[in-house]
């Protein structure tokens, strides 16, 4: 575009006067900036004018015209290095009143280079600080760019499903009666009497089957009144979750699963290439790996993930369930031995299940479910549902729950429900492990913990 | 397919048993189905099976093989009419427990068939009974057929705006603050303080704006704690919501919007013909009319709108706002004037507006505001929004909100924000009027209000 005239609305990320006769600003506009300059001319640019573009406040917005040059060497302030703007016009579209809490360039850098840059002592804007004042914290190119891949996530669950023959289905958040399990969910005024948020679209997803939709999915928020305080539980999230009859075996659920997972990393990597690049300079982060080949993903039993924990040195006694710890340690064992970030475990004992998992038909102490792992973190966690309602209400039964407590869910089974599966893949978790951002809060516009309702 | 073996499986609508040999039934699977023949032969199917087979309850699951063949004449019970299934095999998958409590044949039936016929007095399934038992009433053809349609209008608002540049964001439903205004909001116990439901993503969406994300959208539900029994409002929806930066005026985003809806309607009727003509049968309609042509889509004030109204005999005393009643009526002013169903009204007075909506620079008395209409009802809201925090703030007393207890909400606009706009669409009420449900709830799976929390 060397020689051409535009026009563009961007931010001033930074502005610096050189004499009173020119001014270097660094404009940026979402995942990308340019060096621009403004020059004193006799036709065009005055001296007041220079002066005043030198005294704009960082994180201004302006229109300016200006003429695409060449720039003789890549300017490395600026991702778009090979040119710059030649500036003949620049108006103020909006100002700033007071002061930025930090910068955007701080935000934006790595903490490696804060820690090994001797010369300069950078300011290091904490986790907390940015979630305070999160609309500056989201302006970084970073950010701009892990939502991107968040939006990309969603686009690619929906597509690969769209062309499985699924639909999208929205259930309601708002309950009669506290879900799945009774702790755990928040209570809700409604008019004269309460009601809860879902802790998830687990039931209702299960009844659109019994009401013949087939295979459905659904984006939404889930609820969590855990008072989990870590780097990957947040009391809101977005769950991506689906549900599809079964024709004859639960394995077809978690066959599909896996190829839309396939989908959705292939995709990412195919056309955020740009993005990932622009995360990786503030989070480094090895390639994010699995199995692409004819060998298929890893899957091993529940068993055999104990079997290596011990083997790995971990005392049998204590792995009746895999802890966060032991999980972060199976995925670094899985790592070295089979490189890759990825993988599934199968047949999950009865115990650790909730009460609508089916058993498996040959050992009843298993049942046909499965989680799925990133970077030896679970994002995804799905069997085979139980749709006989005797033994339904057995399970439940057995799990504390009465069947009556939910008659409703119950009574959809009662009248004719075909076998079926599913999943609910956390998709803040997701872009979190993939991006390897180490904390959670890094994949949600504005996170809610049980501290954090703001903003 | 004559010919051909098939292996399906499907819901029994009806079984008949003509003699002892051969039993006739009726195969359900979403919104087709086709008729089945079990007949007795010497190898295959015995005299028991016929029987049993005869036995089944509607309803139930089975697996069957079957030759296709031509049949000799169009079987009007099915959907697929020309063919019929000559089967060897029948398998129960799922059965029932208890008895059901209308039949799927009652519940599809249209209001003018059960009028009309004078030989037969058929069951009406009152909308309570269906609700109340959710499950079943969804298995009609036409509900199938609905919610179909409900699928592709988020497909189709994706589509649209991810080719017009926006992402997909996720805001936080959980609020620490009321929001918007101080009624209408569900209050929810949140460890030992309290939070509020976001009755729309609309400060979110705006700080996102604030935040650098040009343009964005957002598909989730919304709450209301307004204690609205009408057949058009519910206390959980789903809004589609979008945001975008303005470069010289509002109407940018109008434009946008409009486009978006024709966009929506076209694909609906090219790609759901099949779905429409199946809700028809139950609930017939005049096909939903809109202005395809050059001409463009009406747009008219506020003030023309009153004026139309004070034509058509409304006393113009009771039109400082225009209400439920003579909404409708402008829809059929303007459907006679101008024979489309679809309209804008753009220009509403200040007082009619919440407070972040911007005023016209030209006339203060009225807003860059616009709703949007289908057969008289309104499906969208939306306008310019005030960029500028002191405006806002001024605004925000006007309408009795502290700006001190949105702090975070003005600070965003403190740190510099671009002109933008937007709206926010009714999912369930564009399904509604496109279709002419006459029932909001009818387009929602699992629909929600003041005196309903199941199922």
């Amino acid at each position: 575009m060397d020689g051409q005239t535009v026009l563009l609305r961007a931010r001033v990320q930074t502005s610096r006067a050189q004499g009173n006769k020119m001014v270097f600003l660094n404009l940026r506009q979402r995942i990308d900036s340019v060096q621009a300059l403004l020059t004193v001319t006799p036709e065009k640019v005055s001296k007041q004018m220079v002066k005043w573009a030198a005294s704009l406040q960082d994180e201004s917005i302006v229109l300016v015209e200006g003429v695409v040059k060449k720039s003789p060497e890549i300017i490395k302030s600026a991702t778009v290095g090979d040119v710059e703007l030649h500036l003949s016009q620049i108006h103020l579209i909006a100002g700033l009143e007071g002061r930025l809490p930090f910068t955007v360039e701080d935000a934006a850098r790595p903490d490696t280079e804060i820690e090994t840059n001797e010369e300069v002592q950078y300011k290091r804007v904490l986790l907390d600080t940015r979630l305070n004042n999160r609309v500056i914290d989201l302006r970084t190119q970073t950010n701009q760019a892990i939502f991107k891949l968040q939006h990309g996530i969603g686009h690619f669950f929906r597509d690969y499903l769209d062309a499985q023959g699924f639909i999208e289905i929205h259930s309601p958040k708002l309950q009669g009666a506290a879900t799945e399990s009774g702790a755990s969910v928040f209570k809700v005024s409604y008019f004269k009497g309460s009601a809860f948020l879902a802790q998830s679209p687990q039931l209702a997803k299960q009844m659109a089957i019994a009401a013949d939709f087939e295979r459905v999915y659904e984006i939404g928020p889930v609820f969590r009144a855990e008072d989990s305080n870590t780097h990957r539980h947040m009391t809101e999230f977005i769950g991506l979750d689906l549900e599809m009859a079964i024709e004859e075996h639960y394995h077809e659920v978690m066959e599909l699963l896996d190829s839309l997972f396939k989908h959705m990393f292939a995709s990412l990597r195919e056309t955020y290439k740009n993005e990932i690049d622009t995360v990786r300079r503030q989070f480094p982060a090895d390639d994010f790996k699995w199995r692409e080949g004819p060998e298929g993903t890893l899957r091993i039993n529940f068993r055999q993930a104990v079997d290596f924990l011990v083997e790995d040195g971990v005392p049998r006694e204590v792995l009746d369930d895999i802890n966060t710890e032991n999980e972060k340690r199976l995925g670094r064992i899985i790592k070295a031995k089979y490189d890759t970030d990825y993988f599934i475990i199968d047949k999950f004992p009865m115990e650790l299940r909730p009460f609508y998992t089916m058993p498996d038909p040959e050992d009843p102490t298993v049942t046909n479910s499965y989680d799925f792992f990133m970077r030896g973190e679970e994002i995804l966690s799905g069997a085979q549902r139980i749709h006989d309602p005797t033994l339904l209400a057995e399970k439940m039964r057995s799990k504390g729950v009465e069947p009556e407590s939910m008659a409703f869910y119950v009574d959809a089974f009662k009248m004719g429900c075909p076998p079926h599966g599913g999943g609910g893949i956390g998709l803040e978790r997701v872009l979190m492990l993939f991006l390897k951002l180490n904390n959670i809060r890094r994949a949600s516009l504005f996170p809610r913990d049980p501290k954090r309702l703001e903003p």
